[in-house]
């Protein structure tokens, strides 16, 4: 057990290494990057599309996608405008920071580095698990966690190892918020106990209702990193 | 890069030799075991809230019960009448055989070991997540994976590490399966590509649509195991 123990603090700590090198060049080019958090079908592309379609006309964004396979995603993010980088973990269960640096070393088609001066946000989509990425730094400014009502309102209590560290909470799919027999004031509560300072937002991808505010809150942290 | 392989290899022996006599000692009882996996909020405690008040009365039953955090699903499942024990695994992101084997070793309040040779079907509620725990074999007999129509209809094919070794796909919130957009063509193929073998069943856990046919699947295993 104490071996177990030793080896994964090895592991974290070479993470924690090359993650805080990334959050210095992410510093130095001005750059919000977010690390996106959920269980698998909350919602994260979805949100990313309808974030790239409302808001790529006015800021530069792109994105690093984790899956263990297929690239259907970053197809999808592509087809919503936004240059994506595929990363396939295999049986991984989350993204690490020497994954993401290589990501970006390596970004487009023909494997040239992404240009971090030239962006306003970069989106780092984690592969679907709440227990796993949380370990893991990727050199973030903020940690996005994605729920979804048909999940169970309880979920900030089953898995605080997502919640507590969060800076935004979106709640997703509020259009099945009755049909899911979701309490979205008890979500509320664990998530106020869990995470205080963290931003609640609530939304539904399908119908759009409520992405303003997530917008408003892209725009205000970005704002932010351009005057820091 | 090999270090962390080799480590992992051998914690993952550790667990099949353990994994192994568990199985050997489920046989001897002629216990039907079940490993449920799924995503977070899919449905596996309301599946066997429902089949604990459709089958107790036929069949005796117990659970073991995995989360990070909290009680609350193994009070569900004592409340619905199923003996469950429950393991916190803290910031652990699956059930390890060794854990199976200390929550039956000390099943009950009062310390006491689970009598298997008392039992026809025993439920592994494994922890919320479709990567890691399909790595851990716990000696059941049957793999179960839960999906639900709100996570999307790509899921198999995103997580094939979870839906390639199942023995049985179920298919939860069928009463969803229009407000989420979900097509039960789609996955019915990708399982079917993946798991030619396994048994895909469809049901509501909140209306009871399709719960006979579990049922059914259930009763079926159960009879197999006892005449083996």
């Amino acid at each position: 057990m104490a071996k177990r123990i030793r080896l994964e603090r090895k592991v974290l700590s070479e993470n924690d290494r090359i993650a805080a090198r990334l959050a210095q060049r992410f510093a130095e080019a001005r750059l919000l990057v977010l690390n996106l958090l959920s269980s698998p079908g909350a919602g994260k592309t979805s949100l990313l599309e309808q974030t790239a379609r409302r808001l790529g006309g006015d800021l530069r964004l792109a994105a690093v996608e984790g899956d263990l396979a297929t690239d259907r995603d970053a197809r999808r993010l592509r087809a919503a405008g936004l240059p994506t980088r595929q990363i396939n973990t295999g049986r991984g269960c989350h993204l690490s920071a020497r994954q993401v640096r290589e990501a970006l070393q390596h970004f487009d088609g023909d494997g040239r580095p992404l240009d971090l001066h030239s962006l306003d946000i970069l989106f780092i989509e984690n592969v679907g698990n709440l227990v796993c990425p949380s370990q893991f730094h990727l050199g973030e400014r903020r940690r996005v966690v994605v729920a979804s009502t048909p999940e169970g309102d309880d979920k900030p209590l089953k898995y605080p190892v997502a919640f507590e560290p969060a800076d935004c909470v979106v709640l997703n799919k509020m259009d099945l918020v009755e049909a899911a027999g979701f309490s979205a004031e008890a979500f509320r509560r664990y998530v106020r106990g869990l995470a205080p300072r963290a931003v609640l937002l609530e939304l539904s991808c399908r119908t759009g209702e409520g992405l303003d505010a997530w917008l408003d809150w892209l725009r205000a942290e970005r704002e932010v990193v351009r005057r820091a």
